[in-house]
């Protein structure tokens, strides 16, 4: 299956689509995921994407040489290129938003937000997304080559939100445009959300953080840590060398999976899902989940989830960017006070929580309203009731996505889009 | 150091302490953790036990050939029998209540709660703690000898609730009790207390489960998911065969235990212990959380979490109770009506939550209370304000002390004791 030949064809954008192309050729791998392994598919499958000769300097220190971004757009950017929605994608998401994955043949993560006639309307807007630097779906992270031909591996430098933000603003930079109308994103999404906030004000007119926080708490690096660990612990990682066995750290890099999918669902949730049901553990599984002949749906459910993670995501890439969330505090990088971070800005903000959102309650974003008061920001601060968890913010909350198309309405009228 | 030598070896009723005493030899064996490891440790190291050498039949079908129920007492028997008072321990918790552990040589988990002049006072009540069937420190379990020399592992079959229960019962008839004054205990503790009340409601005069719930929900089956796959993932677990080699699968066991230890906490805990406070990762650690030159504090309190709990716990132990808890459904063993467990008992109860337990939240106490009120039993539910998380049942949290003090001392009352 051609993976353009997605459901909606009339929203991608190829290259030359839109005013200043210099973009590489657009993916075009005629292959889906069980016809080539997760090394070959990883490293092989050709993304749109930019790439910056000069490269960029990182918050650690080190500069790299030189740097790929990866990105895909939707709609058509107008003649004043005012028009732009930036959306960043969360820790295992990627470029492809509304359209099928290349690799998973699925439909894009948020084409329920993103599309014709939807929120964040593709009619309307010229949306793009770039897959963060430090990923494994085309941009510049730990299974990218190196100029000797070798691969980063755990060598890729640590790499922060703003790293990820500066490489995004070199993209909208190459693509001509001065002024975001929007920039969105949920969880590590919204994080990036902030920092473009906060480090480049006057290029976002409209900033809409959902289901984050200014900075990731003792918990979430917690359970982070559990995922890196049981990736470390997969003989199979090999000192994060793994590309040189062609094998991959499948079991370590699913319980991660695992583990950090139960974070994003709620109590309630898993109740409604799954509650209590039995079913026949899989024959000839060889493993002991099926001593006892039976297991519970729920661990049915989690399995799938682990081992259908491997075959589109990159381990190294998961250690990187799980350490990019866990070194996100916007209040530390401005002495301490959140409000500094968005002093004397013209931002409009619209900050989303979900009730059952564990991993990022509303607390952390009330926070996050109050900073923005302090600052004398222009926010507004919905808190939407659902049951769904964390993931609330990438299913079909109709509240959650009036509330979405409401602002931008409201902001387009101020910006006279 | 000589793991008698405890800090108050007054309490210690040694084999002959009491008037019913056929059993084994107390443990006396001149070593600390380090000293062997940990196959030698779990698998030499005797306990006082009694043995029941007809076994007992399981709910699974099987019936066990011989069993040893490992446990420890504290206090003295009256001459009316009727101060007897059971503690059921948790998930990685032994009999080990209120003295030095043989093993690690720290205090016993429950010091705070059991001795003299404690909550439950031993110069009082005659406290009986018994290691749970299926456990690792001598009560068969997987890592027990079979009748023909070779190790359970994971043919061991799979345990109940109730079997715990019943092997319990029988260490009690064996000591010649008929009525335990109290059983209390929390998490899988108040599982069993549950259990107790249900299955053995003349035995129990006052039952005190606490931080628990009438089953196990969809995300906590899930939560203990995540740790079995971490431990099947580890090659080390040899398909459960790891005794063979000499190995464990240490670094399985150890993700296990650190996923299931944030689980123990709450982020307010978390928060407040640790933050975003960084500090020197080790050198030489040779695994990627050191890449950064740093780490969390968490991360390392984690990581200390888990290699202290492979050395003392075994990992085909850890699948067998998990699953145990994961089975427990008191409701679904009684037509799907709780009330129909407790209908006719006379049984006093005390149930207690904490408000910031999320493992076991109040919610699912407050189905127990309602079940209980249903069933006309006489219940007491108190739900403790802390921010300790689930381990508050553990902790000094005063106002859970008082409460337990003031119920066994109005139950003695009743009781005449």
């Amino acid at each position: 299956m051609h993976f353009l030949a997605g459901r909606r064809p009339e929203q991608i954008t190829e290259a030359g689509g839109h005013a200043n192309p210099p973009v590489a050729t657009i993916a075009r791998l005629g292959l889906t995921a069980p016809a080539m392994d997760q090394t070959a598919l990883l490293t092989a499958m050709p993304h749109q994407h930019v790439i910056f000769d000069d490269g960029m300097a990182l918050d650690c220190g080190v500069r790299l040489p030189r740097m790929a971004v990866a990105y895909r757009t939707y709609g058509e950017l107008n003649a004043a290129r005012s028009n732009a929605v930036l959306v960043c994608h969360a820790l295992t998401g990627d470029q492809y938003v509304a359209e099928q994955h290349p690799i998973t043949g699925k439909e894009g993560w948020w084409e329920m937000m993103v599309g014709p006639g939807r929120p964040v309307d593709t009619r309307r807007f010229f949306v793009i997304c770039a897959n963060v630097l430090g990923g494994c779906m085309g941009s510049t992270g730990p299974r990218s080559t190196r100029e000797d031909g070798s691969l980063w591996g755990t060598d890729f430098p640590p790499v922060t939100i703003r790293d990820m933000v500066r490489a995004q603003k070199l993209l909208i930079d190459r693509l001509g445009i001065g002024r975001l109308f929007a920039v969105l994103g949920g969880s590590m999404g919204g994080m990036q959300v902030l920092q473009w906030a906060a480090d480049y004000p006057n290029a976002v007119f409209a900033a809409l953080p959902i289901a984050c926080a200014a900075y990731h708490s003792a918990q979430n690096i917690a359970f982070h840590e559990v995922g890196r660990q049981a990736i470390f612990a997969d003989p199979d990682w090999d000192g994060g060398r793994y590309w040189q066995s062609g094998k991959v750290p499948a079991r370590g890099l699913a319980v991660a999976r695992m583990c950090a999918h139960i974070t994003y669902l709620s109590e309630q949730a898993l109740t409604r899902k799954f509650g209590r049901r039995l079913q026949a553990a899989p024959k000839n599984s060889g493993d002991a989940i099926s001593l006892f002949g039976e297991m519970f749906e729920v661990e049915s459910y989690l399995h799938h989830q682990g081992s259908t993670f491997v075959r589109r995501f990159d381990a190294n890439a998961y250690l990187t960017i799980t350490r990019a969330m866990d070194y996100f505090d916007l209040a530390a990088d401005h002495d301490g006070d959140l409000a500094n971070a968005f002093r004397g800005t013209t931002t409009r903000f619209l900050l989303v929580s979900f009730t059952s959102d564990w991993l990022f309650p509303t607390g952390e974003s009330r926070e996050i309203a109050r900073a923005l008061n302090r600052a004398g920001a222009n926010v507004s601060f919905v808190e939407i009731e659902s049951d769904k968890g964390h993931d609330a913010f990438l299913l079909d909350e109709p509240d959650f996505h009036r509330t979405v198309a409401g602002f931008l309405a409201g902001c387009a009228v101020h910006a006279r889009l």
